[in-house]
Order: structure tokens, then C-alpha cells, then sequence
């Protein structure tokens, strides 16, 4: 018999991809997702670059090319819990990989509506699925999808390790030691979720014994894999506005369509990146590792490289001969940081990272350029805003941004 | 004029108390409840062993005897979001004391329905309430109560610092100093969502600057303070039942009614605890003290002393002639504990507390007898467990009750 596998937020940007390569290497998949992604598009009044087909049709393709059937349920994890418990005790699944999150951070920022809906999603979402597990009295093997940025994004003068930090804690007069969880530093309120589902991982994982693996993902870059490249109706999202576009793929697609590379404040951020073909082989590398009983919860960096913002930016105007605009940072955070993350865990599983080349950078540039009838200008500036005195800059400049202080009424 | 506080949570055991101490003051205070407490005593089928009035008698007494009134808004944190920001908008308060969250540990491990409801009222309560806050662009100084639950009940080795500890890290050979968040060690769901409120609070203190103190509050003992002793309709709750009762208060009943004093385990946990007249000067000495602007979260602990239950149990037997009986511990936690909190910030801003004392001791025991007849003896064993296969133990036995380890099937 197949193993299962259950993906919640399974019609997402990492969650479609991941489910047709599990689907592709033999596990029995079923996806959950209450299709919120398509309905924020709406909301946004913005879509994919790429033409995101109706999940029907997409099912209907899969099973065509691969003989592979994978079944699907619409529902909202946050809310119809006791579905979400009859299907485990039905499907009786090995491991649910959990993406069925609201993963934008400048999404969680553009309002009150927006930061209350991020906190009541994710965060009741990841409990009703631990609360389940627990419910149903199965062994089932949880995988969730975190962010680098549950580390903060300063410089953090080390090697950010993989979730645990070994600390000395003076105990009148001598040091102890101790492995901490590494302190959370939020820079959103969808990052600041993230570090709230840690704890709920922690509590679940010592009163009731449950196996969790949380990966702290980098910057995903990247449209297609292997799966959604074999027909155009199982292509990936590609996001390029200013709310749920990545970084990378943006100026790509800046570059394509002759948009000016839009580089908040001074690019001097630095940020983690992973392709899109790594996280689903991450996904893989987890389920088929799951933590022993007993074993805390297990942390991986699920990111494969560093980049600095403006180097990025750079090399992509080299590669495609782009302009370079610097905008006032709509995010509260260092005009200038470090970051080296350790990922010993994944590539001591067997991970051979794919890093930034220009082959894939120019392929994903092709897509961008194939589809750049499909794109609305408008939407490429990012609007949402971490605080109301931050300026919405729409203009740009030719030189980088320098911060203003933060001067507050209060 | 006078300066305004709101109350969330008014109509609680800490929260009534407290919104009549503050009026009797001279500040104007504003209760907002969606009297919950009030109707889980209906879905518990159990009472507070004091009679609690209607909130309009309460409020009509008050403002009888004191000649002040108080506001009362029916509405839910959690929820009416708009209804919350609202009133801020048009009271403009200088402080919000934040007690609107589900307090009971065993209540939020009853079943999977009670751990989904505490962790949905409780984060979107907390976190709506700094989002308005924010939202009202008004300098509002946050007061929430946590629970010194937080730091875990394991034996720290160390004395518990308020809120922060300092630490030595790592950076390549030499150590550096760091102050981070004392690691969370949540030992329920209920003490689990105070460990994720204090990630918003970390995160609304930085990215909006909001002014928080947050207290880490000591198991609550006694029932009435001066105001609510000036008149029966005044009077506060006295939880006896095993899920809302609080340890001592539970003993004290229980010595009262002539039933055995419901020791869990070998009674070798330790616990920190406070008077509830104390806790109402805490929260004045809170409000009269905010954070500076740019101050990091402020955080107290409230408690003040830390008692053994087996010891607290056996003093009780003494002054009252009270039986002992140890029952299955219901709870995931250490058999055998010691605890050593710091409290100097309370202390040094002038609270003079009130500990452990016989003459007090026999005022809740005559409170206890006094309503003896509203006993339901039904409800005083703690059916609430904290794992499926924890046996409820109604019976109890004349020794000690060892632990069995755990063995899930998982």
C-alpha cells in the first residue's frame, strides 16, 4: 500500500509543486486547501503571471501525464476542525505537511484586517491541526513550513544554528549550560505567527509525545519543477506584486517587462534564498526522516544560500540590462544586515543544493517574459506598510534610501 | 478630569476587584465583558460558592456605596474588534488592563474543544487588542496578567528573573553577553497562549513602539478585598471545582465542608502565590507606572512567596482538623519541584505584601462555611486531564501517588 501524505494549503506556491513531486514518487497525496490564495488574488484584484487553472482541471492534467491520482478537499483548517479530524482518522496518513498558512508578510501588514486575519489563520490553523493529530490517537508525523525570519533579521554576529542555541545561564557563580529555543526576533506579523506556532510545537511535542519537524524556508526563487513544467495547466504561481511576490522572481520579472528593479531603501538587506526544486526535495528529505519518539521538536534551515538585496538586484541587470530604483522600505527593519544560517541537516540528508545561476535565472526571466501581457503594472510597488508614518513611495530614486529616524507621535 | 482605565475582563475574579479598587481611587474605569466566565459556569453546571449578582445589581450597589460609577460595555474581545476600537477612540484611556483571556489550565485540557477555544479567545483577544491600540493612534500603556506558569514548573536551579535573563553565547571562542526572554516552558494550552501573547506583545513593543507591562501573576488566594466586603452584592467569586479553583482557596473549601484535602501526586510541587488584595494594588502600581516611550516590555512578576502544596496542605489540616487525600495527578508535570522568584520590581515601588497567614487563612475558611450550602460536591475532584490515557482518580487514597511513566502508544 502507498504511503499517505496529507497537504494542507496544498493549491499554494509551495504547496501544488510539493504535492505532484510526492504524488509523482509514489505517495498516495491528498491536498486540503479552502483555495484563500485565489481569493486573495481577488481581493488584490491581481493574479499570477502565470495562468493558474481551476483545481479540477489541474487534478484532471495530473492523473492524464502521471496516472497518478490525488484527491482533494476544500475547507478551512482554521475553522472546520472536525473535518479536519475525520479525515486524518480516514486517511490514517504517515505525515501531513502543513502550508495552510497565510505566508505574505507584507500581506499581514497592509491593515488591522490583514494583521487580525494573519493571527487568527495561522495561528488556529497550526493548533487545530496539532489538536487533531492528538484527537486521533494516530502516530502521524508533522512537517511545517516556518521562515528564516522566527531568527530576526540583524546581524547576528553567528552562524544561525538550526533552531537551538546552545546558552550559558550563570547559576550563583558557575555557568551552566543550556540548549534554548533561538530567541525569536519578528520583523512582521506573519513572521511573528510563525515564532507563535513554534511554541504551540513545543507544548504538543512534550505533553502529548507528538513528532513535528518545523523548516525554517528561506526566500523561495523559482516558478517550475520537473512535475508542473510537463503540461502548461500544472504551472506554478508566479507572484509579482508587491504584497506576495519574492524578491528574486520580482526583479526578474521587473527585468522582463522593463520595470525599473525596485530595491527598498538601500538593498544592503541580506536575505536567505532557496529554489523552489529544493523545498520540494526538502519536503521529501523530512517525511522520509521523521524525528524518533521521544526527539524534540526537529528544526531544519531549509534554505541553501545568501544573498545581499543590491548584489542581486546587480546581477540581474548585468544578466538582463536592467535599471536600478531605490524606494523608501516599507518594512521596520536594519538598513544593513548579515546573516549565515547553518544547513548541515538538510545536505547531511542528502540535499545538493541547486544555487543561483543564470541558466534558471534566465528561464525564469523566458516565463516572465512569455507571460508579461498578463501583468499589471500597477500592482508591482509594494503599498502595504509596517507602520502608518512610513511613507508609501511610488516614485522612486537613482540612489539608495537612507532610513529616517523613527519618530513617533506616541 | 480623571484619568481613564478600561478593565477587559471586568466582571472576572481578578477583574472585578480590581475595576472597584481603581474606581474607589478616583479613576474613571470602563469594564468591558462578554461575561464568559459566567456562562462556562452554565456549561460546567457549577457555581461560585459565593453568590455573584447580575453586573447591573454590582454596578447599582457600587454605586450606592461608593458614589461612583462604573461603565460596563457587553462585548467580546476576541471578536468585536470594531466595538473595541471604538471605544478606545472615544475614551482615549491611559491605561487598558487586559484580563479577557480563558484562565483556568485544567479547563483549557478538558478536550480538544476547551484547548481550541483558549487558544482562539486568548490570541485574538490579546492580539486585537494591541492591533486597536495601534489602530487608535492614541499612547494607551497595555497591562496584561500572565501567569508565572510561563517559566515552566520544572526546578529552574536558579532564581526566576523577571521576564529576561542574561545569557552567554557563542561567537567564535569568545562568549557574549545577550539578554534574551526567559525560555518559555508552557505546561498547559492555557499556559501556552501566555507564552505566545508575550511574542505580540515583543513584537507590537518594537515595530509600534506600544507601552506593555506584563505580569506574570502567582496562583490568586482570598476572595474579597475592602470594596467588595462593603456590601454581600459586591462580593467576588470563590471557584471551588476542579477546573476554575484555585489550590489553596480549593483546600481551604474543602476543610470547610469537611471533605479531604485533594493533594495531586506525592503534593512535591511547588507553586508561587498571591493574595488577591495584592494583586489589585499590583495592577495600581502597574498603571501608575508605565514603561518609558522606547522602553522594552516591562515585566513583573506578581507573586509573593512560593509555597510547597503538600506543606500548604498539611498547615491547613492543622488549623482546621482537615483530612488529606492524594489523587492521580491529572496534570503532565514534575512530581517534585522548587521554585525561587525574583519580585523586586513590585517590591521596590512599594507593595508590602501580604503573606501566608492564619488569621487570613480562617477568614476564607469562614467565607467557605458561610456558603457551604451552594457546595456541589460533585465538582470538587479535577476531571480535566492533561493526557487521554491519565487516569481521572475519584477516589484518592491515604498515600502518595507516584507517577507512572509515560507510555504512549505513539
Amino acid at each position: 500500500m502507498k504511503k499517505k501524505v496529507i497537504v494542507l494549503g496544498g493549491d499554494g506556491f509551495c504547496g501544488w509543486p510539493t504535492s505532484l513531486y510526492l504524488s509523482g514518487l509514489g505517495y498516495d497525496v491528498t491536498i486540503v486547501d479552502n483555495l484563500s490564495r485565489r481569493k486573495i488574488d481577488v481581493e488584490l484584484e491581481c493574479e499570477s503571471l502565470t495562468p493558474i487553472k481551476p483545481m479540477s482541471s489541474r487534478l484532471a492534467k495530473w492523473r492524464e501525464v502521471s496516472g497518478e491520482d490525488i484527491r482533494f478537499y476544500y475547507f478551512d483548517v482554521a475553522r472546520h476542525y472536525h473535518r479536519l479530524l475525520t479525515l486524518i482518522k480516514e486517511l490514517e496518513p504517515m505525515a501531513i505537511v502543513h502550508f495552510a498558512e497565510q505566508r505574505a508578510a507584507p500581506y499581514s501588514m497592509k491593515s488591522s484586517y490583514h494583521k487580525r486575519y494573519t493571527v487568527d489563520n495561522n495561528l488556529n490553523a497550526t493548533h487545530n491541526v496539532l489538536c487533531a493529530i492528538v484527537e486521533s490517537g494516530l502516530d502521524v508525523h508533522l512537517i511545517h513550513l516556518g521562515t528564516t525570519g522566527v531568527y530576526g533579521y540583524g546581524t547576528a554576529g553567528i552562524q544561525i544554528p538550526e533552531g537551538y542555541l546552545k546558552v550559558k545561564v550563570d547559576a550563583g557563580g558557575t555557568d551552566e549550560e543550556m540548549k534554548i529555543m533561538y530567541p525569536p526576533h519578528p520583523g512582521s506579523i506573519y513572521h511573528m505567527t510563525k515564532t507563535q506556532d513554534a511554541l504551540s510545537f513545543l507544548y504538543y511535542n512534550r505533553n502529548d509525545g507528538l513528532r513535528i519537524t518545523d523548516l525554517h524556508q528561506g526566500i523561495v526563487w523559482g516558478t517550475n519543477t520537473n512535475e508542473t513544467m510537463l503540461d502548461e495547466i500544472l504551472i506554478n504561481r508566479f507572484d509579482y506584486d508587491g504584497d506576495y511576490g519574492t524578491v528574486l522572481n520580482r526583479f526578474l520579472m521587473q527585468a522582463a517587462i522593463g520595470h525599473p528593479l525596485t530595491v527598498h531603501g538601500t538593498g544592503g538587506q541580506t536575505r536567505a534564498f532557496i529554489n523552489i526544486q529544493d523545498t520540494v526535495k526538502c519536503i521529501r528529505i523530512a517525511v522520509e526522516n521523521p524525528p524518533e519518539h521521544g526527539e524534540p521538536v526537529k528544526i531544519f534551515n531549509q534554505t541553501t544560500e545568501c544573498h545581499n538585496i543590491l548584489e542581486l538586484a546587480k546581477q540581474i541587470k548585468k544578466l538582463c540590462g536592467a535599471e536600478i530604483k531605490y524606494y523608501v522600505n516599507p518594512r521596520n527593519e536594519d538598513e544593513k544586515n548579515d546573516l549565515n544560517f547553518c544547513n548541515d541537516n538538510f545536505l547531511k540528508l542528502g540535499l545538493n543544493p541547486i544555487t543561483l545561476n543564470e541558466g534558471l535565472m534566465n528561464e525564469i526571466h523566458d516565463i516572465a517574459k512569455k507571460y508579461q501581457n498578463r501583468c499589471d503594472i500597477s500592482k508591482i510597488i509594494c503599498t502595504s506598510r509596517w507602520r502608518s508614518d512610513l511613507l508609501i513611495d511610488t516614485k522612486g530614486s537613482t540612489r539608495p534610501v537612507i532610513k529616517t529616524s523613527f519618530e513617533k507621535a506616541v
